[in-house]
């Protein structure tokens, strides 16, 4: 690197650019368990423009770059393995463009899910990809994410509509439109949409919405055993029941989540449902459900009446993270994310229960269970290298089972530097020449995140 | 081309291999307007080996090598623009692996859709993409077709969940598994979904199969209008019912489709609408849609009473490309494929039917409406200069008018030769660019069916 870059830098963005240690670091670092050095300096884009000056100027220097939205990725993503700055698309988060008799969107990529959420609500509309942390939409486009509504209403794959982007050498390009399909040419939408900022920096996007449902339930239930809910769940989806969302979270988990967000729920292993539809249709899902559940030794259903207390739920099963580690003070958390066909769900998940109870590790075990992805956070003391190697190699059983079934590694995190082995355990030597050839032919200079989801 | 080719290719394939000249002919043509030099043999691939085998001799001597699925593609993908060899998958047509527990199955790619679903009723499971034609899964993966059930079920695109392809330099890869979603690395999958035999060549394809319904209701319902027609489309959709099919025809369409399948159907612009759920559920969308139909000055619905009614009505809008052709004795069509947001639905329809009776060009009229897609067939003398010029700028104007409103050029068919003019208009040249790179990062030597989706 060249030593004009940073004063070059400088004097393009200004006040929007900072070398400052504590903010580099905050833009380097993840709530994973994995460190690296910070970037070297932070550009706030506050356009498109800045976006295409930011990567030329990063081109001309041979600099790396990284895009940053939220920085809630969890595999090391935005760690500036190679070097490079930070460029943060948070204040890019305005609403372009909303067309409500197409249910669809264009936004700017650093605007969160719950401010999209808010912005549209009164048009009767909502967009239902959450992850358990308020992200961008741009680094929810970035790691394929999904969450608790995918089991009924997809992923980023199947909600995003169109992209522009700013590719390697700060040309910008359009992908897709708002036509609900296209045949036309090469799916670069899709190509992008879970590349973790290696082949090109979103600007806008343009996403599928949904109607808000006419009516909604909300209801827990508890089981005798993990098997029983489990079971509950793979006969609900083998039964083609449209349930909007199916948490599991273990006993113990549900301990964690009542001391942290101060609930009472019943410490058993529970499934944490929604169901949306027309009121015929709600009731219709409602008593399947139950039906199923019953043959399962379930207790009842406990309704959630309002919808402060629906969202008092899940805002607690998306906090779930926060009260696995605090459940360990000082604790880093290792989160694995496999995901299987639904009818392999119990053995992947009682198998991986049983292997970290004999570990010794704590964890908690939470789970998207309807689409078969389920997390553990094996939560681990930082300074112990011994317990860290024990709960990696948990992980990686873990992993090896799920891909052993005809699963992934990962459901919806993404890959980064964390899951690369696993990676090319799961796909084999040919698909990641592939990714490698499509990387090198997009971003010949390798600044756009060097080192993700495949080293450099 | 070295002299040597064919005899090795002779030698490796024996009796697999044909240079007869019907036979080179039907592989290198197709039921599109556009013609070129028959490709120079014709190899039955029988195995992946197989493939792998005709994949590396092509790579070693540069010659062309163009997947044959059914050949019913209509935009010029199968001509040999380039010369090579036509690789006929269609005895590679096994179903190899069904989990029925998990709704999928693993097929060869020779595998027709028909037959796919006669393999798999009993198990009380469906494919639903319905090209009109009774196309391969290779072909639709390869062109990412859908049809009459993508409204509810989607398209090749969201059902195609994992692949075995053969790259340009013979090496065999795995794209995906059988999890339901995934966030590991590049989506290889869908870059390959859609690519037109450009990329690599399928030899297994994963798909997600969906419960045969409960309950399923078809009927018919004509109108004063096509407008009234769209506008019943529109706010169906819009209102969010789940509808299963609903295909438009015009007048004279439903004319033509009487005469070639003996049908007595109202001559009037009408809608050919299905329902897919529980008993219940089927009911409460017929309600939704009647009442919404009744409001456009809706004819009463003619329930189709029995499955083979269903059956019936709905092979006969499969055949109702053939029943235009035929409407015209000596004619050739040429399809458009405009896809455009549903709002805008009736604007790009009615300009263009205006447009076309402007031109006295004769044609029929079918859409796939419930997802913004439909297709005007301009039945065009094919020794009339004068006529085809025309259709053709019918054509244009017809995409051009989508275009300007975020729609697609192609919904289902895809672009082969005939569109790549419409590709550049609706992605831009940086698109394009981009599509390019990864063609030559991928094939470097050019010989996967060159010449398709653009210029080789
Ligand atoms: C408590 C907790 C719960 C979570 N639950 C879920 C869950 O349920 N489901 C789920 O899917 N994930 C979950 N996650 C992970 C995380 O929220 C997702 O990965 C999310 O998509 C990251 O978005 P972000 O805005 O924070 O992106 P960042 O962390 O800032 O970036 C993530 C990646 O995207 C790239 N990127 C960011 N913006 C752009 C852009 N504009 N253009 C191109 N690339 C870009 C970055 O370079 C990086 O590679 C959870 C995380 C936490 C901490
Ligand atoms: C009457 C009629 C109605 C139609 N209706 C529809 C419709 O409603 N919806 C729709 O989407 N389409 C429709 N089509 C178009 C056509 O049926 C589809 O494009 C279909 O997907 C083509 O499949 P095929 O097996 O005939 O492929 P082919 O025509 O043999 O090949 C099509 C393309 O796929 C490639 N290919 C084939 N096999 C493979 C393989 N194994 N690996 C890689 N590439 C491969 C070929 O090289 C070529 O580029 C219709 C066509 C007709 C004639």
């Amino acid at each position: 690197m060249s030593p004009d870059f940073l004063p070059t830098l400088r004097q393009r963005f200004g006040q929007q650019c900072s070398t400052a240690a504590a903010l580099c670091e905050q833009h380097g670092s993840d709530e994973g368990s994995i460190t690296a050095p910070p970037p070297m300096a932070v550009v706030f884009a506050e356009s498109t423009q800045d976006v295409q000056d930011a990567v030329r100027l990063c081109a001309q220097h041979g600099v790396p770059i990284i895009a940053y939205g939220a920085g809630t990725s969890l595999e090391g993503h935005l760690l500036a393995v190679h070097g490079g700055i930070s460029l943060d698309v948070s204040r890019m988060n305005q609403v372009l463009q909303v067309h409500a008799e197409d249910m669809t969107v264009t936004v700017q990529p650093g605007i969160r899910r719950k401010a999209l959420n808010e912005a549209i609500k009164d048009l009767g509309l909502f967009f239902p990809i959450d992850p358990g942390a308020d992200a961008t939409i741009g680094g929810m486009t970035a790691t394929r994410a999904s969450g608790t509504n995918a089991v009924r209403y997809g992923t980023m794959r199947e909600n995003v509509l169109a992209l522009q982007a700013v590719t390697a050498s700060g040309d910008l390009i359009r992908t897709g439109n708002r036509a609900k399909k296209s045949a036309a040419g090469y799916d670069l939408t899709r190509l992008l949409v879970g590349s973790e900022g290696t082949l090109g920096i979103f600007t806008e996007i343009t996403l599928r919405l949904h109607p808000l449902p006419e009516a909604v339930r909300a209801a827990t239930c508890t089981f005798a055993s993990i098997a029983d809910a489990v079971h509950t769940v793979i006969e609900t989806i083998q039964m083609g029941v449209p349930i909007a969302r199916v948490e599991l979270l273990d006993a113990a988990t549900v301990g964690m989540v009542n001391r942290y967000s101060q609930l009472s729920l019943r410490e058993a292993p529970m499934l944490l449902m929604e169901f949306h539809g027309s009121p015929a249709g709600v009731q219709e899902q409602v008593e399947q459900v139950q039906a199923i559940a019953a043959e399962h030794r379930a207790q009842d259903f406990e309704w959630a009446e309002t919808p402060e207390e629906r969202t008092r739920l899940f805002t607690a099963r998306h906090n779930a993270y926060f009260a696995g580690v605090q459940s360990r003070p000082g604790s880093r958390c290792i989160t694995t994310d496999a995901c299987v066909p639904i009818s392999r769900l119990a053995d992947a998940l009682l198998e991986s229960v049983q292997d970290a109870q004999d570990s010794a590790i704590p964890f908690f075990l939470v789970g998207h269970v309807g689409d078969g992805n389920f997390h553990f956070g094996y939560l681990i003391d930082p300074d112990d290298a011994t317990e860290r190697d024990r709960a990696e190699q948990l992980n990686h059983r873990l992993v090896s089972r799920a891909i052993a079934m005809d699963g992934t590694c990962t459901g919806e995190h993404g890959i980064g530097i964390h899951k690369q082995d696993f990676l090319r355990e799961e796909c084999g030597d040919g698909a990641i020449a592939m990714m490698r050839a499509i990387k090198a032919a997009l971003d010949p200079l390798g600044i756009l995140n060097p080192g993700k989801v495949f080293a450099a």
